[in-house]
């Protein structure tokens, strides 16, 4: 199977556990359960299951247990989506080609869609069976994770950012749930020596920055049909990017150095790591 | 001790383990933190870490655990509280007394709030060691649960509901989160039998709705300044209530039925439940 085989089956994988894991739209709250499928279902790049799932097999996971973590990260991922774009946040109107849950639904909905996708997040990785992932699930997604990385989005528009602090906030806001999926995937497979961890953890938070960097660079490049969501959205909102804090060329030559080290970081695992350097070569060389 | 003192023992328990879990307002994001800690520090009735206790003392659970399991479920309260008052839902300006969260600060601060008290109270649960109790803190929060039960009174504003629609959406909103009160505090302490198991949801569904029933009553007949948020908002926003439905003197009734049934449903277990019982008769007699 080769790559491009392989993300196809992962992410059919993903859609199909997602579908079953959703509640159906016929049960009762049906709005809210149809606001939920809205907003989850055939949509995304599904780059964090896809972490789980590349980690994982390096590893040696069973493919159930790896489905239940991608299922969850992606759930915790889905509601934060949803409540950044609200009227309060970042005042979005259009997600991955299609309006935005509050403006499909209303404001109140799209609050407990997010709500109800992190509680549904959480009762799905217990299914793993894991009380380690669920902790690191619920770390990577707190104050001092991925909730604490918007509110220090949210506190930065208008301001002028270092770098430093341009990249904690990136690594809270978008790291710190990246990184977790590698660590779900890892997590379920072999015993790991102390360097293997290391090694994947440097591998997700290169990947993480690089992430954010690039979709900085695709931020200030690309129109809206291709990237699916409003295009130039963070310079428009004043807010500091990669691109304005570097310019563009530094910005695309941070992004490839961020792939070496994650590269490199890969060589210290004793296992065929070469879905995640595939992940690590679509991350920073994707359009969209 | 006395109930008096084992409450007030109870309190002070959970204030110090809350106080102890939420991250310090002089950790970064220092703004988050001062309003998670707003949000939770040094209000309400503690209702249920106290039905925690209760239950959990009553099979010998171990003190550490059932505090672990308290700040959980407080958390998960205290986040549905912030998001319940936002302007997009019941855009309510008073809250135990002190302006709502959104007041205070801002609605985006709110909704990242509630998002992070929601992977804290994960974070927590995790602590006492039992993925069951986890899994059933996910479920009682989410769209089957306490979520879904806001969803179901957010569309009943303004309609006609009958007497078990009105129950079921009770079940939902508060009644799931106390139900998962009693059932985390009865799991962590000595092995039940079916029976018991059974006679502890009996007791914690009774008390679920009775309690719902007398906040409807306090709601109807308290004015603000005893109740510590707006008086008379259900009947002002078209809301169905108990009162509303059966009339005052019927559901004063009906709250002491479901008071009976509680104390009946206690019998069936084989310890030491008078702190349950003692409970029961505090919802149903309190005046606030």
């Amino acid at each position: 199977m080769n790559f491009e085989q392989w993300m196809r089956a992962c992410a059919t994988r993903t859609e199909a556990a997602l579908e079953q894991t959703l509640p159906s739209e016929r049960v009762e709250p049906a709005r809210l359960h149809r606001a939920m499928r809205y907003a989850v279902l055939q949509g995304g790049k599904r780059m964090r299951p896809l972490l789980v799932y590349a980690a994982g097999e390096a590893v040696g996971a069973a493919e159930a247990v790896l489905t239940q973590a991608a299922v969850a990260v992606e759930c915790i991922h889905a509601y934060s989506l949803v409540h950044d774009d609200m009227p309060d946040m970042d005042n979005d109107t259009l997600r991955r080609g299609k309006p935005t849950v509050w403006v499909e639904f209303d404001a109140a909905t799209a609050l407990l869609v997010g709500d109800a996708l992190q509680s549904l997040a959480f009762a799905t990785v217990c299914q793993t069976g894991q009380l380690a992932l669920v902790q690191e699930l619920a770390e990577a997604s707190g104050s001092l994770g991925m909730a604490g990385g918007q509110a220090i989005d949210l506190a930065s528009v208008g301001q002028t950012l270092s770098r430093p602090e341009l990249e904690h906030m990136h690594r809270l806001k978008t790291g710190a749930l990246l990184r977790c999926s590698v660590r779900l995937g890892a997590w379920l497979g072999r015993a790991l020596t102390h360097e293997e961890k290391m090694a994947f953890d440097q591998y997700a938070n290169a990947m993480g920055l690089a992430f954010q960097v690039v979709d900085d660079v695709l931020d200030a490049e690309a129109d809206t049909a291709t990237l699916g969501k409003t295009a130039g959205k963070d310079a428009a909102a004043d807010k500091p990017t990669y691109v304005s804090l570097l310019g563009l060329s530094e910005s695309k030559a941070l992004a490839q150095t961020l792939r070496h080290e994650a590269l490199s970081a890969l060589k210290k695992i004793n296992s065929d790591t070469s879905r995640l350097a595939n992940l690590a070569d679509l991350i920073v060389l994707r359009q969209h």
